[in-house]
């Protein structure tokens, strides 16, 4: 048998060594175009603050040690130009040479590029791309000549934030500019706007609902007619299925360009399979097309494209997309579905948030974790979830990632049995919480107002009612909000009019709604401000007043 | 309605706040025999050693602040010394004070108490259990006054050997003392053998599968004879229901003297309910009676029963029992059954262990992370799982915890998809790793030998072939074995005898693998030691020799 994989990262390298544990004796060629094989793409943007010392340590193996202890011949620069699918052989460029190569299976991981948006004077040689070691090259070696001081980032997603922070620990002048409405697009408005205050804590600036239209002459002008001064950019406005190849053989391309396999990752055309960032998956949650640009699951399907070719049942299940970024002090993490995925996909959906302590209060250094669900409010399928903190953010994520793949519902969360000891966790984990509080909701017991929806609330009749103590109050309070103690509460009601719709509020939600529950069984009309005064100031800073 | 909880700990004070949130008209009495409720009981060891700074922090909530927040009448230093079922009425004691309260519902949450071994001289001044703040004053009191040097531990249990560290970092030495054949004999011995190293570098002392007999002036006598001179015992040994009320109220006991209930924690009285660590649960994954002694389903359990008086559908599922521990740099943890659980209860069981990094080894920081992995050879049931390691050890251990009550098979655990990026993981995960190395010998393409099967193997006939690299072999490994390297081993084929049966090793098992792999394709008898000399060298250190 011989096996020719086109692409030499990580799904195509996870294919050939996994199919050489299979098959000892088949012939496996590993084509990569470009000069480096199983290199560590996820850790190139720490490798230019140098938190990555060692250029050496991005690249993992070499065609060598790859030879030596698989077996494998990996031709590096060397590009396939062309599949003839009928002959069954490839047509790989290295330098002048041209050959072809046959196959008896031919696996595509070509991996996703860089999308480079529509901006006049972008081919400069201070406009950089980072897709792999070859781009770091350029970009640190044009740091090192031209010492550049300002940095321009276009992009705000998982990889343009990384580099962002990087470049200003590199000590540079960093300022990000985003399409969308906020950072990180892949996480919700208000869990973003714990970042982006983050962010500007550490004296990055943000431009987000603006896109760059030219660049100049090292000024960079936006769609609303500022114009900036930089010394480079960097381009990060997401990736496209890198499939000129594919397309040209007369491979099936569906969502936006992706390849379409089935479900043994096989294409339409016969013998040739294909995994990695450039194929189309299903979504596991809607079941929807995908196209989802992470190791992981790259790394999974190259495993598993090789079983299938060695003949082992695998199944390619599809994903649920999890993904996390450190930046600076505060961790950003999501899986599953968004709200505004959940709402796109049509589906009817409720959303709850909890904040708790990374680890129990009492013991020193406890942090503060932001966990938020997504949630179908009849049948309790957990859609997604998303997280946010200095510590401990991981975890979570991870274990509502298990729940999802596990289909466990709301009502399963609260029986999960995380570790607990004061150092790790907390004897009720801010994910059991996130389970009671959907199930409080769920029974009817709680009833929920979003952050979004408390303007036009407060607009509309209701009272704002803040339960948090008097000192927590004239620290920063919403305009126009009661302050009644929770202690206090039950022997003021008098002060409160059954007439009058209240919605209460603390620092958590976590005493409002035992506040909520305590009017509610008084007769008074109630609903509880989901993530209270701690998310709300946080996306809406202009709303807080301080004094009594 | 009226309601009287005894125990005002962590069942007693979840089932009280949660039925006030329920019911506000309810009257809420606590009966609390010490003089704090909701105190932190598993943050006491901690302030021993001053790394807990505040006795305050340990004291969460006080009978006022209860008061306030939830009107809960909350009687400290008053013991339920009877409970007249028919009459519904229960026995109070407060100093000279004794009278009677009326219920309609009683719920117990009498927790678990220290069991006190038989050891002569241990009704001494100089001798403490820690169950409380009253014992742990008792300690601190002593402490200060007595300045003592050296500590006794009997009991390497969790809480044991949190003692143990803490006495430590408060500068005294200190011996443990553990009937069982190692430390935390909740893990297996493997695993705990990672432990006692640590221990044992913290400059400890430990004496296992020792248990002490007598105490006289300052000197232990252990069973073996020696003799230990020690200024102070702390005793550990594990806990019992607190089960003297219930018992002669007639209500029916089980396993270990456990409180019997049924799935709703109804005694065998009417409308006498009981929760905590003093009930017998369904041990979820055998289905077996058990007592399980851990805050987490105790909190559950309170907040459960709440419900059940409230008159919602809540069930208790049983518990599958998660816990961590800190001990200096190490953590460790486990959840479900131990490989020795799983032999009791006579499950067909198999075993695997994974060794891989906390996150990539490319980032730095990164430290090995050892998994542990009991599942169901035929139908990829999960039983259990177990990790050590400095870091990453809570978040796997909490996905498994989550996969096995989610049902999830070994199979399944290759498609969890955990948050990756270098500061936080690695693209193939521990815990996929884990599924993907079961999965490897369900489907027969690995035979693993396990680390207490090797001595007898070798004497069998075996022969321990290293597959590492020349300095490491150079630097230690298990006597008479072969050294290949894996990168010359295709080479080096001729060397080996097809008629000769080998077991390959290497440091944590992922390059024996390869080789596995590759001679049983050349026609060699072969098996890979599970966990190989990284494992091995930790549990027999004496088996190893260095040079070449």
């Amino acid at each position: 048998m011989k096996v020719v994989i086109i692409g030499g990262v990580a799904g195509g390298m996870s294919a050939a060594t996994r199919l050489r544990r299979l098959d000892e004796q088949a012939e496996i060629i590993v084509l990569e175009k470009g000069p480096h094989v199983s290199f560590a793409n996820c850790g190139l943007p720490y490798y230019v603050s140098g938190e990555i010392a060692e250029r050496e340590a991005l690249l993992i193996q070499t065609p060598a040690s790859l030879k030596a202890r698989f077996n494998l011949d990996v031709r590096s620069e060397s590009e396939a130009i062309e599949i003839d699918g009928s002959a069954k052989r490839v047509k790989i460029k290295r330098g002048q040479e041209i050959y072809w190569e046959s196959y008896d299976s031919l696996v595509l991981s070509p991996g996703a590029r860089p999308f480079i948006p529509p901006i006049s004077g972008i081919e400069a040689d201070n406009v950089f791309t980072l897709r792999n070691v070859v781009d770091l090259d350029r970009i640190m070696a044009f740091a090192d000549k031209q010492q550049p001081q300002k940095a321009l980032v276009i992009g705000a997603g998982f990889i343009g934030l990384e580099m962002a922070e990087n470049l200003k620990r590199k000590g540079l002048d960093v300022t990000v500019v985003e399409k969308a409405p906020h950072v990180l697009p892949p996480l919700d408005e208000e869990m973003a706007a714990l970042v982006e205050g983050e962010l500007l804590k550490q004296q990055l600036t943000l431009l987000t609902g603006l896109s760059a239209v030219s660049f100049k002459e090292g000024r960079v002008q936006l769609e609303d007619g500022q114009e900036l001064a930089t010394d480079m950019i960097i381009l990060s406005v997401g990736v496209q299925p890198e499939t000129t190849l594919a397309k040209k053989a007369g491979i099936k391309l569906g969502l936006r360009g992706g390849i379409l396999v089935d479900e043994h990752y096989r294409t339409n055309l016969p013998d040739v399979y294909a995994v990695g960032d450039g194929i189309v998956v299903k979504q596991q949650i809607t079941g929807e097309d995908a196209l989802i640009s992470l190791a992981s699951p790259a790394n999974r399907q190259g495993r598993q494209v090789a079983d299938v070719i060695a003949g082992l049942p695998r199944v390619n299940q599809g994903s649920i997309g999890t993904a996390i970024v450190r930046l600076f002090d505060l961790t950003a993490a999501t899986t599953g579905l968004s709200e505004r995925q959940a709402k796109l996909a049509g589906l009817k959906y409720q959303v709850v948030h909890v904040r708790g302590n990374d680890h129990a209060g009492y013991y020193p250094g406890a942090t503060a974790v932001l966990l938020k669900l997504v949630y179908n409010p009849e049948t309790g399928e957990i859609y997604g979830a998303q997280g946010v903190g200095q510590k401990g953010i991981d975890k979570r994520i991870d274990s509502l990632a298990t729940a999802i793949k596990g289909q466990l519902r709301v009502a399963d969360l609260p029986e999960l049995e995380f570790t607990y000891a004061p150092p790790f966790g907390v004897a009720k984990d801010p994910v059991n919480m996130l389970g009671y509080v959907a199930l409080n909701v769920m029974e009817g017991h709680s009833e929920m107002i979003q952050w979004h929806e408390l303007e036009s609330a407060l607009g509309n009749g209701y009272q704002l009612l803040d339960v948090r103590g008097p000192e927590e109050y004239a620290g920063g309070h919403i305009a126009e909000s009661l302050n009644i103690p929770l202690p206090d509460l039950r022997q003021r009601l008098s002060e409160l009019d059954k007439k009058q719709p209240y919605i209460v509020s603390c620092a958590s939600g976590q005493r409002s709604y035992i506040a909520e529950r305590l009017l509610k069984q008084h007769g008074f009309k109630v609903k509880n401000l989901d993530g209270a005064f701690g998310l709300y100031s946080q996306i809406r800073p202009d709303a807080v007043v301080k004094g009594n």
